[in-house]
């Protein structure tokens, strides 16, 4: 398909942009319902627009539809929350008292792997072969920021042992997963970070972030 | 700052947001020009307002204002340009009949690093310690949204050896350069992926990309 893509956006585009943005959360907490199976079309779409490094298109959905394998995954996470509060060690009180996913609630439960046909492609990763995670990192981004527009909760658990879960998964050879999202319907988004409302960590001012040369 | 996020998006949003994903693209033609410091602000913000793992805010950016010091990084990528023809043999001609980057003439160089505080933080990252790149990956994707919204093109690099780059930039120890970043106006956005265009590759559509379990 050809997309007229050289038309300008105007301030009230502008806007919303920069509203969806600063609106995104990384949703813990979810309301149960359902995604709309066109809603759900369209934000993979989304994702499926997002730049790959040599246009490899590194990425794959799976929508976890058993309830079986949905409670296999929250088992596996369950196991990696202990193990990290473990690692925490000073920390881990207070990890522990975190809600860290909302795989039970969500309405829709997706699993994003990188794909195993990395060695064919060298454009862009010879010296960096991790390019095709922050490729499938983009292609979230892009599902995150529409999931909010649809006014859709959307958070990303990463507390999982990869091999383990592309086993639950029965994955392709050779893709390693790299999250599991849980989607849907939220009673209201937070106002602030999540972490930084239970006073885990601070977001931090562009100031210490920016230098020149 | 709190942000009052609850709000719903409206059908005129949603679409900004849908528009601003299908028509951001990979620019490497840039027409010169200036970005007006006070967008070049926002595009930042942007990019900090992005979901980090467990709040880490791994990025780092380094605005390049010394022509001297852009023209070592064009150097850089140029020499890695020609190490990748050698690497791609087959297709080595036509790779190099791509234009790759737009570092002499687009109207602001960024580089993005990984920030080198990284065994700090283990929340989300003990299995998966590149959850870090993940996250500096959505903090790009939203400077490239912002950007198209603001009608200026952009292009991410990954063509560089990371080391020398940090050496070139003096980067703060353990920081990994893992962007190029062209940033600026263009004559036109590209209908498609350039490398679409240019037939390097071709998109997947998302019947391939999707599994259920």
């Amino acid at each position: 398909m050809t997309v007229d893509a050289s038309g300008t956006f105007d301030d009230s585009e502008r806007a919303a942009v920069y509203r969806v943005i600063a609106e995104r959360r990384d949703m813990r907490h979810f309301a149960g319902g359902v995604v709309d199976p066109a809603v759900l079309r369209r934000l993979l779409e989304a994702a499926n627009s997002a730049p790959s490094v040599g246009l490899m298109v590194p990425w794959r959905f799976v929508r976890v539809v058993s309830p079986d394998v949905r409670e296999r995954v929250a088992e596996l996470v369950a196991v990696e929350r202990d193990r990290t509060a473990e690692a925490l060690d000073g920390r881990a009180a207070e990890f522990l008292r975190l809600k860290v996913e909302g795989i039970r609630e969500c309405a829709e439960l997706l699993v994003v792997s990188v794909t195993g046909e990395r060695d064919q492609h060298v454009f862009g990763r010879r010296t960096m072969p991790h390019m095709d995670l922050a490729s499938v990192a983009c292609a979230i981004q892009n599902l995150w920021l529409a999931a909010r527009a649809e006014n859709l909760g959307m958070g990303w658990v990463s507390l999982f042992e990869p091999a383990e879960l592309a086993g639950v998964l029965d994955l392709p050879p050779g893709d390693e997963p790299v999250a599991v999202l849980c989607l849907g319907p939220v009673d209201r988004f937070y106002d602030r970070p999540m972490l930084q409302e239970q006073q885990w960590a601070e977001p931090r001012a562009l100031e210490e972030l920016l230098e020149e040369r």
